[in-house]
């Protein structure tokens, strides 16, 4: 079964991934993500996750994100949600992606173009990387910056790595967030 | 000369230089600070850089960075406020330096803790970072969590690196801000 091409109106299909796509954040149930996802993959039909909202400056749920952030649990190698996009278990808009690390885009993104750079190395944060780790992390930076050309970021951009709880990180996978295509203020939050 | 220990009043000196870092800021004319230096310096007075407010979430200024932002000159690789700290002619609260990166505190900081990671390398913003800058860029990333440790911040930090106009970068010379001691916001911005 092949989903129907774009027609101006919205398929069943598109609606229904649509909708998958704004209840999906990362502190949504996984499990309800995956209940829909073997019915979904076996259509062709990708998830538009670039359909979710944009939120500003003064994002409405940025609350919401740093209480999450607090729940979140910064325990060692645990899978992550990171590490189910990289086994595939999981969807994402990948960008880009080499044997080191993947790129994706941010499913709740804070800026017209919000992408994340991860490892492939399960590195839980940045506090935890390790001196053997210098050549990944400036592998990480670089496919950050390239990716950011790639999208058309001439104008400026922003990369920031959130550690722990203070710093509102709501995954414990090392991620560096990619935000551009607006004007970003000061403080970076 | 030699300037007077600290007797719960302050001194001339003192008063002098707390003045100075008050009106001293990143847009501020830069010959105004050069006025002073050689005199200050040789009374071995520190200039009390962590005097400056700290600015919370809602940054009194921050509309002020963007805004110098804006004006501030992205060309080539000329002499910038980060290179007169470099080479020592202008003074900076240090926290750490190797041949490869020096590390101070931000002087308009944003955060209880907040201080900057850069190259010596002249290298102008992360867009122009280069392939044989892979070993450099992930070494200012292991400095910058080293020091954030060194710094207590083991209940989180962010890392924030701003490429251009759209992201407030206000100096062209690559540097990476590590802002710790408070909850930060999401979004970055």
């Amino acid at each position: 079964m092949r989903a129907p091409e774009k027609l101006g109106l919205l398929s069943p299909w598109e609606i229904g991934t649509s909708l998958l796509s704004i209840s999906w954040g990362w502190g949504c149930p996984v499990h309800l993500t995956e209940l829909f996802l073997p019915l979904i993959q076996r259509t062709g039909v990708k998830i538009h996750t670039q359909r979710s909202q944009v939120r500003g400056a003064a994002g409405v749920n940025g609350e919401n994100e740093v209480a999450k952030a607090q729940q979140a649990a910064p325990g060692g190698t645990a899978p992550t949600i990171f590490s189910r996009i990289l086994d595939r278990s999981l969807p994402a808009d990948i960008l880009y992606e080499d044997q080191q690390c993947l790129v994706f885009r941010d499913v709740a993104p804070q800026a017209p173009v919000h992408f994340l750079v991860i490892p492939k190395k399960p590195i839980p944060r940045i506090s935890q990387a390790e001196d053997e780790d210098q050549q990944l992390l400036g592998h990480l930076l670089l496919v950050a910056k390239n990716t950011a050309k790639a999208e058309g970021l001439g104008d400026g951009y922003r990369l920031v790595i959130n550690d722990g709880k203070l710093a509102a990180q709501s995954v414990y996978h090392l991620h560096i967030h990619v935000l551009g295509g607006r004007q970003l203020q000061w403080p970076p939050g």
